[in-house]
């Protein structure tokens, strides 16, 4: 391939191991997937399952050693830090209430992170592993996966370049439908741990919302100041949000709006950020990520093809095929997982990392965990503004 | 034409004057041009200027009769209502805070109005209109003319006909860029008295979030019940509002969001309404006005076509060519000045009119006066829940 | 209205007569809403059917002088030539086969034309339009309404300034699905008289590949070489081609495809036309006129807006509204009315018409009949290459 | 993953090799890529550059063990062919000349054989490697890649099932810009291959032109009676066509145009299909390929999102994500691997294989031979129409 991206392997690929993703989990393979997209992981260990027998299945299918395939996560991390050849990063991908206490056993003993958002059900919990991960110096990646869509590179790039000016507005949303009914009663089972709040810490705000949040976040560079969040529950006995308007006042002066809706007919995963500056604005669709909508004022509109006339070296390092050739949701996804190996092979070598090497950290759970944490107070209070 | 316009005249045009739309003028140009479309008015007085040599020049380019060029408009109202030829009708397309006492004059006169929008610069001035023209039954027309689009008649009649079963959420907006940089210092004439308190009776709000509000009631049937509204002014030393990020929770559980902007740069006329049921959603776009998405859940996206496969009676009533063949802002102008020219004939004759003409009335302005009222009361005590 | 037209009116309105457009018929109540769109025309006379009665209800519903409805066009001619207040312009919306001898009549009156497309139903009839044109020296105008639409203008404007090099490829396509089944023998009347040869003189070739053809020409400023035409007869029974695959050789070396058909499920008016240059390349839909978007090589695509940023003159000076308020189909028809307007006062002052002025003239409806002519052979033989 | 593909590894992955594909090549890493997704192949051998040097540089970038480096194809087979290890399948990413021999060589070795696009440079040796893969039994995988992807799936099983109806018309299209300028002559490594009749065995018409062809096929089921190819190069000094319009008569009946163009600006890959039937019509993007347009004759238009509603079993069985979440070209590309892994799995097991694996085949390879060569001749005899 021409671009950014290469499979070239130096120094041997890391091994991985994996804590969730057993048969019929969602994100397990995706994160499989996105770590052997570039090859540079290799996935050794596992505990796929809480349940043991699935477990043992799973890693039979995935062809997993089965010594190196655990009943429980304590076992593994205690086995693997053990090995010579024992994993070097561990993957969590576990309802999120499970995330805090595997993250910490990992990084207790000495495993690098890569943990699935949101990253805990508290900002208690979101501290401590902050702590944790500056005590022990190891890589903690947080795969809020949208930031690795190489126009969503470019985006943050320009805006970071002055090309908008000074922001304004910024308008983000994440719209999907999939909880338009009731579903969790009829044992759909990712709908039933979603929307358990034991299990999920909550519901849309937590599930997507911080997606948006994030990437409006990491585009724009700004800070929340404070909120006003509308959530509500629109299906019947369903018991977190299912649709939450936001209001945003951003450090510096900027406002915006955020909405993260599960009951939205008609979209699918429908991420959608738009910032304003004063000079110039940008607009991008996770449904049709490889375009970016640009416009100086009194100019135009540009559509800017990743890899494209236009797109920029932040886009071109995480970019794989030509432009017209389109990457989508995996090779996204896959840029978090290559840039994290990025990180642990510098620290293999003992060097600082690469400063254009960017996913997201703990930092941003903790950021994410404040924003879900202020969100519900706002809206227990009856929608007020809250500080963040 | 094949289709529901058609410009056969009934018992003779009706005579319509214009207060306002002189040399220089925007609206009053697309005012008489909506008139004429369908052949369905004649021009044949007006006070067209609050200058007098510049009324007196622009009835001349507009062949008008120079015996019914006025320099005022109490002078034309007195004198229309003394002609046996009088007008039967009069646009109002001044500045806004010169609505309600034109309006007042020409109805206390007899004559129908048909003013343009905000229809008042205060809930006071608009109530006072409510009373009059109930007083007097005479038809007022008020041109929020996103209404006349078929599309969006369509929208409205698929809500009232179940077809989205319950409104959940309403996602409303208004983007423009024109206000982007301080143009009203440099003598814009539009800027200068939109972004003029006086003249204006506030900002973005009025000026087009009002549009969005007015399209959002019309379309969902619903009536608002409170709004929490966080207005800004991004451009130094404007005096009124640019940007407005609205929460709104409507009567009967419905939430959304409203966004109105002159600071959003890339919106031309960016007008944008979803509305999202527990059985289906649909959305419609101003700068591409032919078209209808709908989405029954479960069920791929439709497109309807104005005139098309799956287009309806209310849209095809106010339709002049076939699908595929754009209609554009005009037209849908041009339909709130048909709609009124059916309702005046009505009255000519002494009959009941239609129920099938729509158009939005002195009611519909008080609204949009309570609505403006209410968010800039929220926004000055800091964004916080007030009742509409 | 802040842009290119006015309504104002100089000098008078153009006296209008019209043949054909009565009771039932599609495309005249089209020009008559274009002729009144600017207030250029007043509409005093016609012939509006072959049927008397039809004719003269027509006239009624219209409000036209009964004295000045027509049973024939023949006496129309000479009744209106013999009157000091007689039309200055007749508009003939006929079928194709009517509008030579129609045309003819008028021009030896001394009339003004105004004749829809295709034409004539010949190259000679054309040839002697053209003859007669040039003899009495008076305005014969085509509706080939799309050249109408201002992006077509700036698109025109952009290939004669030299902004796309040397022109390479044109892609043009018109494409609809109205005779996708065999209606014409269900009694719908468009269908009837539009695939009868004999009133029509063609099918798909002449009722819209013309159309295409005629804004490849316009746009790109090209005269054809030589084509190689492959028509077909989809639905059986039909008299005359629904679907035409061509290819086009343009002098100066340029090569194209056009495509035109009636029978493409899920087409309405789709006229798309593509124009590549050795430097940059435009793209246009009929369907959502208001755009053009251009590629210069190597840099991003630019969306330029109707009356927006990096919109001409050229589309400016037939522009009504601001960019963001979508104008249509009756406009852009409307445009050529009111061009045809503007020659025609400048005849009325024997001043040389201002070289602005753009529509098409009877040597364009020449050179569609040339065209027609040259598919048709060539289909005839198989799809062979001939000369036009 | 929720949806059809699984990294399920069932008796071991399958050792694949290559040829071609070294550093500085861009085919290679997209096939190396498209064997890792789905985790069925490992990748163990290669002759990765004619030299030497740089074979065994890229070798040792991607990890392969220097003893499975080879210098030569010729060397590859044999040793391969000799280890109870070794390879099971060969990935051909050469120059097109190359591709005929080296297959050829490992079909005789036993070896099965994935090869990239077009097969070959003559209709002769396309019909010697037919013969040899009959002979011998083994799978061989031709890389037109394009029909990996869900939506193309989709669209051949609607056509399959009768949902068009008869298929009427057929409009291809690959347009690309990257040759618009001479750019073989600046060192352009792909480029100047690709330009050389030597070593590419033609210019669009095989690069991209065989891909829409291909496609075209795939997808309407329908095999191409002849046609009449208007082959262009618009670059001066370029020895190859840069640009082909092309008129398609199907057996059966249909008809159809072909477009494809290196030269056309503003366009990356620009890979369009529409079909019409009697019945309803579709239409696919591959620059937004995770949608299919489909409408029935009087229906709205529909929108099938990839595993959607309304997204069938054909393309659900070869989708990984949710819809929403896009996938792309190298998806895409691994599903026609994955396919290919399954059809050898069968083999190892001795088994039929399952009727749904769908890849193209060295018949295919064959057919596209003829398109190249009829094309070919056709544009030679100045487009005249050619039986292929």
């Amino acid at each position: 391939m021409v671009e950014g991206r290469s499979d070239a392997v130096e120094g041997g690929r890391i091994r991985l191991g994996m804590v969730g993703g057993g048969q019929g989990a969602f994100i397990g393979a995706v994160h499989r997937l996105a770590a052997r997209m570039d090859d540079q992981y290799e996935f050794v260990a596992g505990a796929l399952s809480s349940n043991k027998k699935r477990a043992l299945a799973s890693a039979r299918d995935l062809g997993l050693d089965p010594d190196r395939s655990y009943g429980t996560f304590e076992d593994m991390a205690k086995a693997e830090a053990g090995r010579t050849d024992g994993i070097e990063a561990v993957a969590i991908v576990t309802p999120n209430h499970m995330h805090a206490p595997i993250a910490k056993a990992f990084l207790k003993a000495g495993i690098n992170v890569i943990c699935d958002k949101p990253m805990t059900t508290s900002v208690k919990d979101a501290r401590e592993l902050v702590r944790l991960v500056n005590k022990t110096g190891l890589v903690f990646g947080l795969t809020h996966n949208y930031t690795g869509y190489p126009m969503v590179r470019q985006a943050r790039a320009m805006v970071a370049a002055g090309d908008l000016g000074d922001i304004r507005m910024i308008q983000a949303e994440y719209a999907q439908d999939w909880l338009t009914e009731k579903i969790e009663s009829s044992g759909q089972k990712q709908a039933k741990w979603r929307t358990d709040p034991k299990q999920s810490g909550g519901g849309a705000i937590g599930d997507i919302g911080t997606h948006a949040y994030n990437i409006a976040c990491f585009v724009s560079g700004l800070t929340l100041d404070s909120l006003c969040a509308d959530m509500s529950s629109f299906v019947k006995g369903r018991k977190i949000d299912d649709n939450d308007n936001i209001l945003l006042r951003w450090k510096g002066g900027a406002r915006g709006m955020l909405w993260a809706s599960q009951v939205a007919v008609g979209h699918e995963n429908g991420v959608v950020l738009r910032v304003y500056g004063s000079k110039a604005s940008l607009e991008w669709h996770q449904e049709d990520p490889n375009y970016l909508r640009f416009t100086g004022y009194g100019q135009p509109p540009l559509r800017i093809t990743r890899a494209g006339p236009g797109s920029n070296a932040d886009a071109g390092r995480v970019t794989r095929v030509p432009p017209g050739h389109p990457e989508g949701y995996l090779e996204g996804f896959a840029n978090i997982y290559t840039e994290i190996a990025q990180a642990i092979r510098a620290q293999r070598s003992g060097k600082k990392p690469d400063p254009a090497i960017v996913f997201p950290t703990v930092e941003d759970g903790l950021v994410g965990m404040q924003f879900i944490e202020a969100a519900t107070k706002s809206s227990a209070k009856g929608a007020t503004w809250v500080k963040v």
